[in-house]
């Protein structure tokens, strides 16, 4: 715990352990002149330019990001600085906006707006999401925030990720084919890897009945666009990721049938904040008291 | 449990008790002939002529609703028949339509339809529902229904009802004017009495904080539409009731800053039916069984 903290809000200054020596650091104010004895370095959310600094720290032992990816820091991390990343803090805002996209998709919402704007009063019966079997397909830490938003809107949830964990009551993706046949809904929460490229594709379209619905807040390759556009509306979807990303203006996603995108907005809300700070509060908590830190991201040796 | 009974729905034949005499008359087919037996009958949902039959019925003994409504039979009713409506069958629908519109109003929903509309990807940060102080005003079935789904989303819920119920932990409306300073959303669900009329009006919203949100899932007049008008924005408003209703096509709130409007759908899904029937196999158990049917109306003696 020697050596100067960098910070990126005020708040964890005030917050912080009496013992440590904090400074702030947001990204976009001049950050201190003489970095020599930074030890540990938060980044500040969102700004790229904040690893510039990481060469003007020659103390360093440890630095924080408040993102889950973390490739863009491991070119320019400096040998035998430790790493830790963000991975949950978006959880409860992207869980939010996946039960959202359901619910305007079961609830006809983009609908009701676009009558709303033509001043046109037209009640019909919709859709709705109780009673409905939901596939999580990639289920972690946001998919058990997106299980536990759903399970009092009497819905049935089934969970699959990568590799089965029968004590958890997670089915393997080996279970996926034969899964789809019985959902009403899929929400795809699977990471971008080579394996998951086109994970939900023609195939697996095909095997979902009639007006199911998809949803996509992992990542847009992992649902086929094409084979979705060919669906024509007999599956539909609710996206917040996309693929290309953005949707240049003449995609054909904007206008297909059953189709309603929002603009990967998944992760980023009022959520986030808050939760990002106490985080940032409890890993100076740790720093202080010599405790190991959350979030420790695996680094391969240098040259190992 | 003499006499025949007159489901609106095979499938409440098919569940039926073997002592039971079924027929089924769905408010569309041509009801059966001969209607003199008929003991208890069950009213097809929204078809208002089937009261029709009742003065064809001289051994009726109860009548079933399956609407919580029941003011349109009382007329009709014949002397001595008791009478049972649908309250509760409605609860998962309208709970569920409530948190859609949260969800819509946090997340820019119709933003994102109408960004969608004109093929723009333009993101931005948005308001969560997570961390909010929800409000559930007329705190009853309904309301405990939205609490449900709304406490997985990382919210505090605070109850009001007409009377305080200190050991549910459920305010009096006495209590309304100190609570709503401090909250972020309030989702008014109260019956349309007297008392409620205006319930939420000029000096109501005034107390709430500036971007606070008003969700009215309940009757249209509960909520002042004048003074929402007048908050020109400063509060936002999610409705699914409104007075008028319907809204005719030039009506300012429409076009209200910050106002979300739904054309009364939030009872109206497809959640309606299963419990609806599985509600009648229940009732027909009972009455197989001669146990006291579920939801009685409390009806005045005649010239008491």
């Amino acid at each position: 715990m020697d050596g100067r903290v960098l910070v990126p809000w005020q708040e964890n200054r005030a917050n912080a352990p009496a013992a440590l020596r904090v400074d702030v650091y947001d990204g976009d104010s001049p950050p201190p002149a003489d970095l020599s004895d930074v030890g540990f370095y938060v980044l500040p959310y969102g700004r790229r330019q904040a690893t510039d600094l990481l060469s003007r720290m020659p103390r360093l032992r440890a630095v924080q990001l408040l993102t889950a990816g973390y490739e863009h820091v491991l070119d320019v991390l400096p040998p035998g600085v430790a790493l830790y990343n963000g991975r949950g803090l978006h959880d409860a805002s992207t869980a939010e906006h996946a039960v959202a996209l359901i619910l305007a998709a079961q609830r006809d919402l983009p609908r009701w707006a676009d009558d709303q704007r033509r001043g046109l009063w037209r009640p019909h019966y919709t859709r709705s999401l109780a009673d409905c079997r939901v596939l999580i397909v990639g289920y972690g830490s946001i998919g058990a925030a997106i299980e536990d938003r759903l399970l009092p809107f009497e819905t049935e949830v089934v969970r699959v990720a990568r590799r089965p964990r029968p004590d958890e009551g997670v089915h393997g993706i080996a279970d996926l084919h034969a899964l789809l046949p019985e959902a009403d809904i899929v929400v795809v929460v699977a990471p971008h890897t080579p394996e998951t490229t086109g994970l939900i594709g023609t195939t697996e379209l095909a095997l979902l009945r009639d007006d199911a619905l998809v949803v996509n807040v992992g990542r847009g390759p992992v649902l086929d666009t094409g084979a979705l556009l060919a669906e024509k509306g007999r599956v539909r979807a609710a996206l917040d990721v996309t693929d290309p990303e953005p949707l240049p203006a003449d995609h054909p996603l904007w206008t297909a049938p059953g189709v309603f995108v929002t603009p990967h907005v998944a992760g980023g809300s009022a959520t986030f904040y808050p939760r990002a700070r106490r985080f940032v509060d409890e890993q100076l908590r740790r720093w202080a008291a010599g405790e190991a830190l959350a979030n420790p991201v695996p680094l391969e040796p240098a040259g190992g």
